[in-house]
């Protein structure tokens, strides 16, 4: 593991912590967007949630959307992969690796994940979601071996 | 960013231990309380769960349960919210900031959650819900403009 | 909370690095599992992913499989337990926990998810599953009562 020194004050852990928050902001953004489709299209799931009309009117308006449904897939696979990504990449930016070497990981990662929502919300045609996702994936991989192959201790 | 004795030693870092353990710990108390919904209903999602009664009578409690799904809805709103709130809270909490605005955002956060929980498995009526979500997404805005203002390196 | 030195160079820190780690790629790879079940059996949450056969048997490929989704059933659950699990875990790293006390918890629990994950997914019959995830629940609260107890500032 690095000196303490790499921790804080370098330039490593200063960029992990932008493109971990800016990922992280991408992926909260998909709450407003799932709120936004169910107001649009009048698609809620709890009855407390609807709004206008008679109690009958309400109660159809909780019913299952293919654009809520698209916004709310999307989220759950950032869930599913942003997190890793934040976990495994705050224990990677304190092995001390070669700023380059961090850099492209973090850019990488953030890239796929903006074009992997891009390509889910729109949706742009495959491969381009699995090809991003894929991305995602590998640079997260990528850094959890350096992590493994750094700090081992079982 | 700040210095490193600003890290585990300060007050900053010991307040964001506290509320992130208490609000991922509120978090976690959703499981139980789906498994409490589950057998009180018996409404299960696995054939292997069921229990009591022939196999037709067991196949009959593979359904979708209201308050199941409710409390499982919840869930899924914590781990959208809560997650990125410890994500940029630790970043936060790194940056040094005032200790009185450090702890007016964790408790403005944690208390949000806590009325967010309980206005939907009871459930209260809106805008209860709605409203302790956006002042939890502002906090963890708010912070995460502190981050990016102090720490930026892309 | 403990000294700084405890923290990076410490043997605790880099446990917890590498079962975190080892604990995330087990999570991350129901993923691709997700995607072998769904190409296996043909089955497709986006239009823009079916493929072969004309759009009307492409339409009937959009559906629900209980084989992705077991294997869903068990990421979701990943994600509400190995998540809280890395933010405590992290946090009690830092408070300077014995070795072997840290050693313990850290194993138990990513022994218990690999149990889980095997009983959900083969299925094993219950309470395996049901105990698996017991354990791991446990492991985590002794060490949230560990951070509350060492480190509270409310």
């Amino acid at each position: 593991m690095a000196e303490i020194a790499h921790m804080i004050d370098s330039e490593i852990f200063m960029a992990f912590s932008t493109y971990a928050t800016i990922v992280t902001l991408k992926m909260m953004l998909l709450g407003p967007m799932t709120s936004y489709f169910r107001f649009k299209n009048k698609v809620f799931a709890n009855m407390e949630d609807t709004f206008g009309g008679t109690t009958e009117q309400r109660k159809k308006m909780i019913r299952v959307d293919p654009d809520v449904e698209r916004v709310r897939r999307c989220h759950q696979n950032d869930l599913e992969n942003i997190i890793p990504f934040v976990v495994v990449g705050l224990l990677y930016a304190l092995t001390g690796p070669d700023l380059s070497s961090a850099l492209l990981h973090f850019r990488l990662f953030v890239g796929s994940r903006c074009i992997h929502t891009l390509a889910y919300v729109m949706p742009l045609p495959q491969p381009s979601r699995a090809l991003s996702w894929v991305v995602g994936m590998i640079t997260t991989f990528s850094m959890a071996y350096r992590v493994l192959t750094t700090a081992l201790y079982l």
